[in-house]
């Protein structure tokens, strides 16, 4: 195996043990409370912890069909989100993990800290309705790769598994 | 005046400023939205922002007369505490704002960070009943002086007034 293969792999090794390992404590911290502030605060904390490179991490709440700022770690953040607008109003339009390589380039952008260049979005179900996303805005451009993507994918289904909405 | 009362009156004169600012941001950022999730949130991050050695900043919200985690900035936090227990229940149980020098001489201290070294925890109200603390950490011991106290204070309530808590 050339030296490239061997750190790509061990990188990927890496990055699995990470996403299993906060599933793992996401788990644990839902055993104290599965309320929602609470389990997403901590969940905050917990990727904010874990992942690199990133500048913001987060949840907006679905709130009289728009989205209003949940619990997250960065810079303050916009408040209301209308439905459609900007990465994260269109995820929840579509109901569609959106990964964007260039914020830039996506129309309607929200900037809500200048710093951010890449962005994942990822809806959250309750009884198979989008009650909450996911955002996460990254410094670099093409921060999240398949893999990164694949990881959190599957974080937040077990998130949204774990919590109770009321 | 000789250097030391100069600096230390320009020290004082950037906290002062420095709370006026934060202030006059948590009201702004109040009229998107003064619902308690996204502006306790968002008070967090403005805290994150412009304090200085900290290494914890956030929200307890009263649950059954209890203490449940609710939005900060940090790492991964306790989930409940008791009435009474810590510094957090105590300020709630006594309805005080509770400044610790050295939290490894408190008694019932518990530890979520070891990094922290000292603590402010200020309760909120909402009709004259606490329903939420503010609490700090830092890795200094010693952090939280007079003015800090004061100029916190200030901000809580400010903060407490301007939030929905429905």
């Amino acid at each position: 195996m050339c030296a490239f293969s061997y750190f790509t792999k061990l990188k990927s090794i890496y990055n699995l043990d990470m996403f299993i390992r906060m599933t793992v404590q996401i788990r644990a911290l839902a055993e104290a409370s599965n309320d929602y502030i609470p389990l997403l605060s901590n969940a905050s904390a917990l990727l904010n912890e874990n992942l690199e490179n990133i500048n913001w991490v987060g949840f907006y709440l679905v709130k009289n069909d728009a989205l209003q700022l949940g619990p997250f770690q960065g810079k303050i953040a916009c408040v209301n989100i209308e439905k459609g607008k900007g990465v994260c109003g269109t995820a929840y339009e579509k109901d569609e993990v959106i990964v964007v390589e260039d914020v830039h380039q996506f129309p309607g952008h929200i900037a809500c800290d200048a710093a951010s260049n890449s962005e994942i979005v990822i809806p959250l179900h309750r009884d198979g309705k989008v009650v909450a996303l996911l955002d996460i805005d990254s410094p670099l451009t093409g921060r999240f790769e398949k893999k990164d993507r694949d990881g959190l994918v599957a974080f937040a289904k077990v998130l949204e598994d774990l919590i109770n909405w009321d």
